[in-house]
C-alpha cells in the first residue's frame, strides 16, 4: 500500500442543487439548436438555475457539512467565479453561517480549485494552526452564459458542496499524491475576459460578451486529453497502484465525453467513475465535490477506499488527488 | 527564542513600481479637493499609474525574485484584484514569464493575499511536494478609481512584488506565529460590488460605480484599530516576544495613518515600521511584499533578523506573521 503523505479525514460534507430545472429541451429553444444537439455535444439533458447568490448557495452546503460538529477554524471558498470582486467570496459565505471571527479566504484555479484548496488545507491542517477547515465550492455559471455559443451555455450548471476536514492520528488516512500543471498555451481557450483590470467593465472597448463565459470546447479536450492520459498513468505508477485499486474516481464533470474518457480511455471501469454531468451541467468548481459528496450519500464510499479525485481546468490545468478515507 | 512552526527562507525577491508617477497635486485637479486635503486625509504624495496590466507587472518583479536560481515549482498569485475572471491571473503571469507546466493558482484575501499566501506556500513546502515557491502580488488599483470618493481614490497606487522562497533544513528560519481572522460585519466597508454573480456586468441594475473601489476609510480604521493593537498584544505575549525583540514591521500600506498607528499605538519604535505610503499608495495586496522587498533592497533585513508582517483586509479580515529570517 502507497505511503500517506499528508493525514487527514473527511469528517462532514454537504450540498445545494437548487430546485429550478432547466431540461435541455428548454434550452434548445434560447440558443436555437435541438435538445438532440445539446445532449450530443455536451452529455447534460438538465441543469440547475440558481436564484439565490453563491454565497447562499455555499453557506447551504457548508450547513449540511458542518452539520453538530465545531464551527471550523478556517473557511475555504474553493470557487471558480466570485460574487463581487472584493471583498472575497469567503466573507459572504461565513456571513451567511452567522460566524464571527473566522480565518476565511478565497483560492481559485477555476474548475480545480477544490482540488487545490484540499491539498493546501490538509497542509495547513499539518502546520498544526487549524484543526478543521471547511471548503466551500459554489458555482453560478449560468449567469454567465452566452448563447451565441450553443455548446459552452449548454453545459453550464449551478451547484454548491462543502466538505469539512480535520486532522487526524490515523496514519492510513490522508493524501497519498497530489500533482498540478499549468500549462499556459491553453489560457485563451477558456476565459470570462472581463471583470479584472483587462477588459474593465468601465472601459469602452469591453463588450458585453467579454463578461460572458467562452470556451473553445474540441480543443480544450483534444489539449487535455492526452495531458490527463499521461498524469493517471503517473499518478498509477509512482505509487504502485493498479486501476482496480481505485475504489472510486471522482472527475471534473467538464463535459460528457470528458466524463466517459475515464473509462473509455483511462482504463477504469465505468460503474467506478463518478458521472453526474446528465442531471447537473458542468457546475464550474462545484462540480468535483458535488460528485465526492453525491458519491457519499449514495454509499459509494467506505473507510479504506482510496478516491481519485482527477480533472482540467482553465488555465490549461490538469490536477490529481489520491486519497486514502 | 520562540520555536518556530514552519521552516522555509526567502531566497529571492523583487518589485516592480511603474514609472509614471501621478502626485497629489496632479490628482487634486481630478477629485476637486486640494493637494494638502489629499495628504491630510491618506499620508499619499505620490503613486504610480501602470500602463501595463498586472499579469506583465507581476512578471517583471518575479523575474527579479527568481534570478538565476532554478524555475519555481509553484507559482501563486497572491493578489486582490485580477486580470480577468477566468483563468486566474497566476496561469498569465506564468505565460509572461516563458514557463510551461508549473503548478499555479490564486490565493485571495484582498489586501491581506500576500501574507495568507505566504504561510499556505510554508505549509506546502513542508508538505514535500513543492522545494521552490513563488509568490506574487500584482495590482492596479488606478483601473478601480472611483473619483466621485475623494479619500479611496486619492489612496490607490499600483504596484507589484515577489517573493521566492525554498524549503531549508535550517531549523532557525521560518515561520514563529501567524494569524488571520474575518470579521464578515466589516464585508460592505471596502469593495469593489461588480465583477462576480452579484452584480454581474451584463445586469441592467448595475451601475459604473459598482464596479470601481469603495472604502468607508474612517469606519475601516475604526473597527481594525482595536483588532490590530489585540492582535499585535496576542502575538507577542504568545510568543514571549517584546516591541524591541521585533527588528522589522512591514505593515500593509492601508493608509498614513493606518501606518502610523503601528507606533503610535502599537508600541514600535516609528523607524522600525516600514512606511512607504507617502510614495506609493496603497497598493492593494502588493503593499505588504512591496515594503518588505524595499526592506531588503535597503538593507535593512539581515539574518536572524525577526520580521513582523500585518495587516488589515477587505472583509473585514486582520492577519500577521511572525518571521525569522
Amino acid at each position: 500500500m502507497p505511503d500517506i503523505i499528508s493525514n487527514f479525514k473527511i469528517t462532514g460534507y454537504g450540498s445545494y442543487l437548487p430546485p429550478n430545472i432547466q431540461t435541455s429541451k428548454e434550452l434548445s429553444e434560447i440558443i436555437g439548436k435541438s435538445e438532440d444537439w445539446i445532449i450530443n455535444h455536451t452529455g447534460v439533458y438538465e441543469r440547475r438555475i440558481s436564484t439565490i447568490d453563491v454565497d447562499q448557495m455555499g453557506a447551504i452546503a457548508a450547513k449540511e457539512a458542518i452539520g453538530n460538529k465545531p464551527s471550523p477554524d478556517l473557511i475555504i471558498n474553493a470557487s471558480g467565479v466570485p460574487k463581487q470582486t472584493l471583498p472575497d467570496t469567503s466573507v459572504f459565505i461565513q456571513k451567511e453561517l452567522g460566524f464571527d471571527g473566522i480565518a476565511s479566504f478565497s483560492i481559485h484555479s477555476t474548475c480545480l480549485s477544490f482540488i487545490v484548496a484540499l491539498n493546501s488545507a490538509v497542509s495547513l491542517l499539518n502546520e498544526s494552526l487549524y484543526k478543521r477547515i471547511l471548503i466551500v465550492s459554489s458555482d453560478r455559471g449560468t449567469r454567465g452564459r452566452n448563447f451565441s455559443e450553443p455548446e459552452s451555455s449548454s453545459l453550464l450548471g449551478d451547484a454548491a458542496a462543502a466538505i469539512y476536514i480535520e486532522k487526524t492520528s490515523n496514519k492510513t488516512k490522508g493524501i497519498i499524491d497530489y500533482t498540478m500543471n499549468t500549462y499556459p498555451d491553453g489560457a485563451l481557450l477558456t476565459q470570462v475576459k472581463g471583470g479584472g483590470t483587462n477588459l474593465h467593465p468601465q472601459d469602452k472597448e469591453t463588450e458585453k460578451s467579454d463578461n460572458l463565459f467562452s470556451m473553445n470546447g474540441p480543443q480544450v479536450y483534444r489539449m487535455a486529453r492526452k495531458k490527463v492520459y499521461d498524469l493517471i498513468k503517473k499518478d498509477l505508477k509512482n505509487n504502485s497502484l493498479s486501476v482496480d485499486d481505485i475504489s472510486l474516481v471522482v472527475p471534473h464533470q467538464a463535459s460528457g465525453m470528458a466524463v466517459k474518457a475515464y473509462s473509455k480511455y483511462g482504463g477504469f471501469k465505468e460503474n467506478k467513475v463518478v458521472d453526474i454531468i446528465d442531471k447537473t451541467g458542468n457546475c464550474v468548481a462545484a462540480s468535483i465535490p458535488l460528485a465526492l459528496v453525491l458519491a457519499y450519500k449514495e454509499n459509494r464510499i467506505k473507510t479504506d477506499d482510496i478516491i481519485y479525485l482527477v480533472g482540467t481546468g482553465a488555465g490549461l490545468s490538469i490536477a490529481s488527488c489520491i486519497i486514502k478515507i
